[in-house]
C-alpha cells in the first residue's frame, strides 16, 4: 500500500469481498478475522475469529443483501486501513435499513485482515 | 486507557467536548487535530491540522447543532481509540440530517488528538 489512491483501491476490493461473503455464505467471514479482532456489533463486543464467526452466523435472518452506498478509507501507518462504509442492507422480507460500519484492516503474511469492526443499523438515526 | 470501559468513558467525553466545540466555536476544533492528522469530509481529502482547521471554519452556515445517537467505541493498540459516532446535525433553518462520522484518536503527551477522521452526511443513504 504505497499511497492513498492504491490503498483506496484495495479497501473498495475488500468492501466487495466481505459483504459478498457475507451474502452468499456468512459462514465464510470467519476467516477475514484473527484471534485479536474486536467485533463492536450493534453494541455487543465480540472478541476473536470464532466468537465474531460464530455472531455473524447467528443472525436470525436467512437472506441478507448489503447495498454500499458510500466508501471512505484512510491509509494509517503500518500499512493498515481505516475504511467507513454507509449502506442498506435487505434481510428476508423486512423493508430495507441504512448501516453504518466502520473496519481497521491490517496485513497478516499476505493477506489483509480485520482486526476492528463497528456496526450499527442507522434505524434509531431518522 | 488500561480497559475498555475506561475507554469508552473517555471517548465519550471526547465526542462530547468535539461537538461543543464544534456547536459553540468551531475555529477551537483545529486545537484537537496534528500537523499528522487526516480527515476525509464528505470525500474530500485534508491533511494537518491548518488545512483542516480551515476546512471546518469554511463550511457554509452560521449556525450547527450535533445531537449523537449512538456512539462506540473499541481500544486499538498503544491508547488508542477507534470511535464511531451516529447523530444528528441541524445546520441554520434546515432540516435536520443524519451523520456518521469515525474517529482514530491517539495521545500526544497528556493530550488525546484526533489523527484520522472520516465524516459523512447520511442524506443520500434513504
Amino acid at each position: 500500500m504505497a499511497n492513498p489512491s492504491q490503498a483506496d483501491m484495495i479497501a473498495q476490493q475488500f468492501v466487495h469481498h466481505y459483504y459478498q461473503k457475507f451474502d452468499t455464505d456468512r459462514s465464510q467471514l470467519q476467516s477475514l478475522y484473527t484471534p485479536a479482532s474486536v467485533m463492536c456489533f450493534e453494541g455487543s463486543v465480540c472478541q476473536g475469529d470464532e466468537q465474531i464467526g460464530k455472531k455473524l452466523v447467528s443472525l436470525p435472518f436467512q437472506k441478507v443483501a448489503h447495498v454500499v452506498t458510500v466508501m471512505d478509507s484512510l491509509l494509517i501507518e503500518e500499512s493498515k486501513l481505516l475504511i467507513s462504509v454507509i449502506g442498506q442492507l435487505k434481510t428476508d422480507e423486512d423493508p430495507p435499513h441504512g448501516f453504518a460500519q466502520t473496519f481497521i484492516l491490517a496485513p497478516v503474511g499476505d493477506n489483509l485482515m480485520v482486526f476492528h469492526d463497528i456496526f450499527r443499523l442507522l434505524v434509531h438515526n431518522m
